[in-house]
């Protein structure tokens, strides 16, 4: 069976308290009941993690190699500082499925550059939780996996 | 029955005969048959239109006031340019979904900034033709339509 | 008699519906009828129009040589972008008074640039519909019209 | 009667003789009596004051609160450069129009920043001294006074 | 018999009336006729078009495709503006010789960027009207056809 | 007895009055007020002045030389633009505290440059008229005053 | 009683051994001792860290929710660098004085931005170690705890 | 007799005592010996002023007009900000002379912009006191004044 | 009779051997045949040279006045970088076409620059070792020589 | 015996499998037996490393003070973005020789600016893995140890 | 008995045919005169040249190390690109004067810069030829040379 | 036996008397000594060459094809900005070591940029007159040369 790999990055494991004017009500763990039960409908397997460390993060990456299928990332303010993760992303050849909560476009400028997009198949924002099913989805169609 | 507008801008009517390295070599019209199809499925009505003129988009934008639920909107190399497009949309208050082919942020520079987005609840973009299928079913979403 | 073209660019068409707390909730039709009614008290013809189509308005440009004293112009979200107005404007040689309903330098960074300042005598922004009553005023002092 | 503070900043009191074919060959105090003649029309009393000092138009903006209804400002070169001259209008909550000879837009790049403007209702210029006049209406309008 | 496509943008069509001391008094139709007397020397059938519409230049650059060996194109002001445009001539796959009867490079700064340079195979400006000659030799050298 | 001249530039006489939601509802007396007791519990003379003009805050800097131990300066807006009240603090020798009532890393982008902290000790910002018993504080340790 | 969380970042363990000219000779535990002392003084209970982790920095920002009433930050070079420890102090609503040991505006470029401060309620800067005490004053100030 | 108007800016009367590495040990009063010494030689009169106030260095400079031969002008710190005093010195069409006693070009980045040399005849810097002998000889030969 | 010189800057003796996929496999000898032989056609003499030293190139300008009708000039990489030959070319007036056998807008940011259009007629690049033909083409028909 | 440290950052253990285009089969425990070999010879002990983690990295750099005579570091993606690497290595006083087995400047632009240069000793970057061995030999040199 | 070395720069040779409305109808052997008049009068020997190639400019000042007491440098064009003829100067210890013959602050913004500046002593510009005399009186007074 | 062209640039001759602080008191031909010396060893040819014309420079390059096997090229102040040079190196398909004495990452920002690392197989900077040693040995290695 194939799996995906979740990674949330910094601050993500506060969902559902903190600003939610931008971010919604939802918590992670919501999030990840979503994300597993969209997975079990398509007979794919969901492996998600949070970790504030950046470092952790790129450990994760690493060790996905040859393990799942597709990555799913949210890699929070990661997105826009780190070069490393971009790096971690780019050596594991794995397709990438970037996700915002909010859409980073409409946010503080230093926001609106992604790191992480120079090595995604592609992204997805502004839809709340439920762009990570979407982005389940759109990894299954890049990967022409059954519906 | 709701309905959704899905407006192409211009060159979109060349897919899958231009570059198809970047856009692969699915037709406008294959799109518009997914699209109606998940419509279907979802029951929303479709109205699907391209043109290589910003004024007719613009006018077709106005229209959809009053008349759709949610605008999927594609709007090819007026993404970049177009301030006119944006202030169309910020003013007829209806969602927008911004979708992309291509992950843009992996093209040329000047193709890194949307004025879409600017007013756009989310964008979607890399996942090819799908991605047209993942903008209906987050407006559908967004709008709490149901499943 | 001397006569105004007085021409409206991209989605001044919904003026009154679109974000009233920026533009008021003035309709381009009273505008027309304030203008005319200036115009018959100063004996100035006026012609008045709106298009969303750049292509139009540049046609409406080329029209006024020989036709019109002056030029009053709003040229909504293409006064940022359109070279080819402003070209169009110098190509003319009939006076312009540039008109923006809102007060264009305190809005997003993008706005603050004018094109058509470029080829205009003077601009007038920020005093809403009574701007084109005051751009009338401007033209004909500019002109030696008599008052 | 309500009456309007009318401020001249640095350079203005050599009207006249500077640049004529820049500012024309009208003096300051021509203005001034266009100005009173108008407010004469209109029931408006005018305070009409021009300096070359940035502290002197500051104490001058600052004693306008509570004792005029409107202030037309023409900051000249302080326009570009003065801070302070934009705190002192925002902290004295009078409705100001700002006025220039020239179309600044026209003229070299850092005369097209304007910190009036931040603060200013709308702003007029390239229409010379008649400027003055189309914003002692102009205010008059925005407050809502008599005709 | 090859034929090449000429195609002019925005404002070409006052050509001979504007700004002489920049275009010279030649008018756009005494360039078709120099481009169609030296297509006949050579060969070479010549369609000549000019639009103030962006849209409609995209639709004849598209109809242009495996009808035209060529392309000779002045796009005027769309040169500088138009990310539409150039994605239009990028998808057709003919050969492109732009054209400039001024030197860009000489002119105002935010001339002297062109998106069409991107896709052209070379550009010819600063000769007047005889670039469109020379423009045309260029085509026939490139494509290897006949002297 | 060591005393530290404290200066105050434009717009700060209006304190108290001025958009309270930024700078709070005490008045430049009550802060004179405070650092005189401040002062006097720690056996500190306190010179306070305040003007809108920019050349009588360099005259009083110059003034300062020799006369008292520190200066805390507030120097508003020309915080941002004075070079000449920058270098009138490098030339006389006396240690300078900044203070400013806000934050004004948080407020628009002009305000982030400081030209006094090229020549001050230290900064203090964002805790309003209490930061002005903080600088006491800051320059009295940084002389080695007694406690 | 109330209590402070009192964080250090990157190579702050180093202090009176790095760089002395620009930090002076104090070590941390020396600056933990003041704060500890001022904090008894006041009232106030004192926790104190140190960590060369921006994801352990992260992770104690986290858990100062509900358990402090303030946060002292001297985040380091994290300061300049760190989106992702921004938005963590953002989203624990506590309040946040920011320190600095040096005068960072007067140290290279890169280090005039502070990340911090978008979310702290000030800043105090270049008053070396004896900064911590005047924020550990300052936060006492803005929470209007007892003297 | 002919006579020249010497103006100095901001802080120059502190000369010889502020920061001597750069300036020298030279008064204001030295050098104003220095150039009524040469005024003498040469037959050429000389005023010379200072003040801390950009106002009145404007007033000086409108009243140099007519009276007047040349301006020889250290502006100071004003040479980087003051639009207005370059304002003033275009109006009065007497021909200037810059002057300062550092080599701007080797100190910080934004002492190299001088708004003055936008007006003046030729600037001298780097040669300290001297430099204002030079600057009375470039304006006498300017000036075609008798040897 | 009529003569051109043409002048090939650095690297240029070289071609036909360097990067064939940019410049082709034209060896400068070919280029020269080609022009000589054009020249002959047109009755105007071909002088032709090449050096790597920019200041043999710009003697060698120097030396055409009074010499040569017209200059055609591939500056190699001296078209970005060179103001001396720029000046050069200024100061001789004799027109100048400029020639760069790639177009230089599609390669590296760079070479987008030219300090020689500057002060050339035109440029024609792109159309390889023929834009040499059409240079001598374009200056024949700019200087009104006969065909 | 003299010691040296090697340190490498992130994605170096998975060095061999990432991009060999850019960085060579070569893995890191082939690098670490080059490098040990030659400090055989050269009589110099080798510490060597590798972390993902930015923190764990900054450790390492503490505690190599008075315990190793120099470093050699390739910092990897840490290398353009951390300040708090650069501010430990300034802080421990042991010379650094900095590594990158690729030409940092021939990759993308945000690869070519590096914190560590700042600090570090001298840069040897484009020879691959043998650029280690190179940076031993360079530090030794520079430390004057015997060959 | 001292001597100075007087370099010019490329294209001075045409002194007094190029541009005459920028640099005058004086001929470098008028100003070569000039200074040996003036140098004769102060008991200085002058050594003059020209030359357009930088290498040569560079062997020049290369061996006045030893043999002259200063340097007045016309770099011409290589003013703003010459990074090593700035070198060369900073190598040999003779103090420089800059002189050019126009103002270059009121010329092109790329003739603004100059390398020469960050290793002259001071810069004199704009008085044209006269500007060498008194460049030599300048270095006369910096040296403390006999007047 | 296979041999390597060392070059070096603008004002190298000047080596050990040139501002010794930063570049050492080693001379050129110290350092030629080095490199014949290294060379013997390894039994690799040694060219050794100093110009301070750029244009020589590159003439030496273009000689070099089918003659050495590698350069060494430390091209002064040429390296930031000699495009021809650049060009030079790419046109001969010869491995290019680049070297620079000191560390010119830590000098001024116009020394950061390299042309030369756009064509060089590697850079060695920062290690003085040994940089020389280790980039022949670098090149060896590059080059598979036997030890």
């Amino acid at each position: 069976m194939p799996s995906f790999l979740i990674l949330n990055g910094p601050n993500l494991n506060l969902l559902g308290t903190r600003q939610p004017e931008v971010y919604g009500a939802t918590t992670l763990a919501d999030i990840e009941a979503m994300c597993r039960a969209r997975g079990a409908d398509l007979g794919i397997g969901i492996d998600f993690h949070q970790s504030n460390h950046e470092g952790q993060l790129i450990d994760w990456v690493h060790a996905a190699r040859g393990r799942h299928s597709g990555i799913v990332l949210n890699a929070g303010a990661y997105t826009h500082t780190s070069v490393a993760l971009m790096d971690a992303l780019s050596s594991v050849e794995v397709p990438v499925a970037e996700v915002h909560l909010s859409n980073i476009h409409r946010r503080e400028p230093f926001r609106h550059h992604s790191y992480i997009s120079k090595v995604a198949v592609g992204m997805i924002c502004g839809f709340g939780a439920y762009g990570y099913v979407l982005a389940i989805e759109a990894l299954r169609d890049n990967l022409n996996l059954p519906d």
